[in-house]
């Protein structure tokens, strides 16, 4: 039996241990898409307590809690924060098999030395350890930042937003991580929500651009494309429901939008319509600039309308939706292709059921421009896991060329949870190493070398362009 | 080479084999969901030969005999008994890999002391062997529900059963397991049906309430409610194409219904504002009555029309659909939920690639009242083998808690279906071990023990209220 | 560790080892069905360089090297075959994990003895020894189909095709193999193609039947099968979007064939009313001759217009979709089986995905008249690699009865495709002998035998008619 989460968890083979101990173990980290807060990087925060650090905005962990029967009152409600940290302690028992409970107990040890299991025994002897812990200065986040090896992250940004807390950071030379924001203009095109007539006035103040038409309203995109860019910006990002093709004249866009500005409701279909119009426009701008567009979709959100009321969005009622159609994605992305307007690309569909159709469309749009230009994103969310992870790999490896993929993000909104980079690449090693091991891949080290340094960081350095250096060879 | 089906079939590692034998292997059962005849349970029916006991009403053999070209004579036909056992034995020779070929030789070891092989070659041996030890008491059908350790079992019964032989079988002190109706109201919401307007009446006639509304429908329905109660019924069942969310309001409710009480056709569309009206009132009366509601769902049944005519329903001609809408199950269960009339919610998909889409939704509508209140149930017949009962239960870890799963039920018409509970078992074990001893879960025994017993029995018997007692530990 | 691709590769325990080598290395090969071009059958082709052989239309291999960033010019452009050569070795070191590495390999290993790993290193050394190779006569075509074992072979052909090189085929003792042609009728279904109308005057000059009705239509259809038949044809193949079920009058039928001689556009309704009727006439006729119906789904092509106008069709730009419907694959099945004109069938969706409703339908229309009458196709195209080929079996064994699969098919347009033989052969040793260490399956060696010869070679013999050989024990 192998120790718990020893120096070689994950790790079955003489090779996987070799591939991640020597190439991938200390190679630093590229956080291309998260959800962090700059402003927490600006004043260099620290945590009171682990519950505020674990317990806080992390909707992962609320849903399981509930899950073991917890009362809403002890996971977002107003009970002691110890006793929530014990409510979780509690969860994390039954949660066998879960990646909360490996990225957990990852977290105690190695932000916090601490090798044993937590539950509810041990609760408590956490909760001192911890809390003495975050005290000290190496568990600010930008120490944490830097212990983690984080040479450059990405935050999620809204077109309307001022990125004064990114333009602090790059004046401060003594944060060492660069923090970069994305464009994430959801909230422009999501045209049926009720408070889109006031985000258009948001915008309009925030880009010196008076919306009152589509073209104005690209214009003001385009604007705040340029802000942006000024500021870092390499890489957008899109959550909707599902990629659409719904192309109509220019006329049509403007009615549609002209009738929504007057706070009329939207057909279903006139929505689908400026989508896919103003995805048109992005996707051109986001060529032009060199910029990356990530595609989200297969998601659907906020199914609880009590907890809804109660807590708004993103906080643990979410779920995979099935009803994404493939052929819309490929003719989407083929729209975009025809006007030589196709940026840079990476597809996430939260249904694993997707990513037989997902590899094999991303493999319809690489031009030779340059390597692994379509992607096909890491496990995403509920699927981020290890077998979620073997799975995406896998059918990436099958479909298409894995040695170009450009690896793990964080997609999180917490500080600690770049030990999942250390998680994915354990994975990734795991799973090469087999193959090595097995005689379906030679032990040619060179080789092997590039393909591991190249998931766990230098690819994303290059496919994004960033300013950090590649790290080739040699120990970092 | 691991002997064939030996005591550690399925164990790989030393932890498996620990926590079945130590843990598992004695646990009883609780069959919450069963298709079991009650009145064989009140005649303590005794079998004649092998034959009809295995090849009476089994159209899972019946499928892989027609799939072994075994013309229907021999099969549902009039063949003798002896040469249809023949048939399937030669059959079972090309099913490797084949569920069945688990249970049936499981079966032969477990009932009959048979550890051969099942073939066209063995099959006069077998027939010999299992003729003969059909004809002692042990094999009588309260024997076999006790030598299987069988507390309780609950069976499927239309709301306009009179439920005698579950009267007898309470009366009766010598059956020493519990036989409880579950209510499955499929006849009462398939208003589609041709012969709906002759179940209302019949329905009708066992309520003594006249149904000529929507309203008295639901009286009537509530009236047999409270029988079933009374009789011990705590779990419900319902077999859908797929959950419908299709809200009116009451009137047009009653427009359909009595629009079909007249023998009019409905419009597809009717027919769904017509089951999602029925199952909101079902489920606000299950709440009530702390049932538990079974959805089973992605079935489409009777593919072969020739074959329907000639031998009805559940004969072997079914099929996984793929069509069912994650996004209507959602908003279904969260229509409930608004209401505060959301029970304790089992969901069964027989699409595997519904897991992840199932896997979330659950999570959705856990409200802390109970551990797992709302649950992914067991891999579903066409799912119910290895690989399929292995994925359900690594989908469940990786999404939610598999510590709170309720576990395995039978879904059988066969009293001998009882060793799928040890199949489940040994994969759970394996499944469970196999993270131990690959240090992804710390070697902790009395959280395993917890888990482990729990999954196996624990869980269903605090689940639906069971008056049985809980096994905490020790042997049984 | 494994050496890289030895004997023994991908065989994993010593009953997969023997499995393999005793009784499936040595089993000859019926192909039937495959791109092949009979007129280099006819010529004896030999090739020039490795580059023609390899990269002269392989878009398996064109793919990839886009995603590689190879510019279109070094693929299918005009740079020199060494220039191309050099950029496929380059992306296959990027192509861990997929099975063009391994065939690859294979093919370099058993047909120009090179034991060598393929890259860009290493490219000017293979180059060499596979030209130098390929002057040789062993590797002229009829001697490569010779080495492979091939018994026999069916191509794809339209049924204007004239068979002429078929017949010179047949009429040449001195070719080992048998070469038959296979029925592909998509240009006769495929109603909404631009250049419909023109080919119905092809089909109407090779039949000599004036088609000016679908009465006459089918007419000529029905004359091109009786040629096909006397020059060997036993199976047709289409390749449609979906599996439609739309049934229609005749006359109905009637109206839109004319519609759409008159040079008409067809509404996509109309398209599936004409493709189901079409489909309906050949199932009977298939059925009357006893061909094997072959159905290909789930897949989109030509998804990149750009290049498609640039290339054409099959140049590696075609997509997994997701939106073919369960229920009418199997009500289009059950109205064939209505008529006793359902044939033998094979069904292959390329979506993984469906492999589950796929397996369950092929259930539903098994009549006991032979075998395996309705079979699920090898895992196809995009799922033909180790995880799809164990997957698409496993849910076989699951469903149905794996020992009565038709097995392996090459699909492809290269001579040197026939070690994907040896690769599925590997990979079902592996499964099974797997199963049989770990006590699923006994040891028992006759059983394995039948079993393992069946898939590799008998159960395909058997099932289409053909006339070799079947092989049943000992040594080819």
């Amino acid at each position: 039996m192998k120790p718990f989460m020893d120096g070689d968890f994950l790790l079955s083979t003489q090779t996987a241990r070799t591939l991640f101990h020597e190439y991938a173990e200390s190679m630093p980290i590229v956080d291309y898409h998260c959800h962090l807060d700059p402003w927490e990087i600006v004043s260099d925060r620290k945590f009171e307590n682990i519950t505020q650090l674990w317990l806080g905005g992390d909707h992962y962990k609320w849903r399981q809690m509930r899950s073991n029967g917890v009362p809403e009152e002890e996971i977002t409600g107003s009970a002691p924060d110890r006793v929530k940290f014990q409510r979780w302690a509690q969860t994390l028992e039954m949660a066998i098999g879960n990646p909360l409970y490996h990225w957990s107990h990852l977290e105690l040890r190695r932000y916090f030395g601490y090798t044993g299991c937590l539950n509810g025994d041990t609760a408590q002897e956490v909760w001192d350890l911890c809390n003495e812990k975050l005290q000290e200065d190496s568990m600010s986040v930008r120490n944490i930042l830097r212990r983690s090896g984080v040479t450059l992250l990405c935050t999620t940004d809204d077109p309307a937003d001022d990125l004064k807390a990114h333009e602090q950071i790059a004046r401060d030379d003594s944060c060492e991580t660069q923090v970069l924001p994305a464009w994430r203009p959801d909230r422009a095109i999501g045209i049926g929500k009720p408070d889109y007539p006031d985000y258009i006035g948001k915008l309009s103040a925030a880009s010196g651009v008076e919306i009152d038409s589509f073209r104005k309203l690209k214009e003001a995109l385009g604007t705040r494309m340029d802000y942006f860019q000024e500021r870092g910006c390499r890489v957008s990002d899109h959550g909707v429901d599902y990629v659409v093709f719904a192309p109509a004249d220019e006329d049509e866009v403007e009615r549609i939008f002209s009738k929504r500005l007057k706070g009329e409701e939207l057909l279903p279909a006139e929505s689908r319509v400026f989508q896919h119009a103003v995805m048109m426009f992005l996707g051109e701008e986001y060529s032009r600039r060199g910029w990356v567009m990530q595609l989200h979709y297969g998601c659907k959100r906020n199914n609880n309308s009590r907890m809804y009321r109660q807590l708004g969005p993103d906080t643990g009622f979410d779920c995979v939706n099935n009803e994404a159609s493939a052929s819309q994605l490929s003719d989407f992305l083929n729209c975009m292709d025809e006007k030589g307007a196709l940026p840079k690309t990476i597809i996430y569909s939260l249904n694993p059921g997707d990513d037989a159709a997902v590899g094999t469309i991303i493999g319809c749009f690489q031009d030779g421009s340059v390597p692994g230009k379509i992607q096909q994103g890491a496990a995403w969310w509920f699927n981020d896991h290890k077998t979620g992870i073997q799975a995406q790999m896998t059918s990436l490896a099958n479909l298409g060329l894995l040695g170009n993929f450009i690896g793990m993000l964080t997609d999180s909104r917490s500080f600690l949870s770049y030990t999942r980079h250390e998680y994915f690449r354990r994975i990734l090693c795991d799973l090469i190493g087999g193959w090595v091991e097995n005689g379906e891949y030679p032990a040619d080290w060179k080789a092997l070398e590039k393909i591991i340094r190249g998931i766990s960081y230098n690819n994303a350095v290059r496919y994004f362009g960033f300013d950090v250096p590649a790290v080739e060879g040699g120990k970092r």
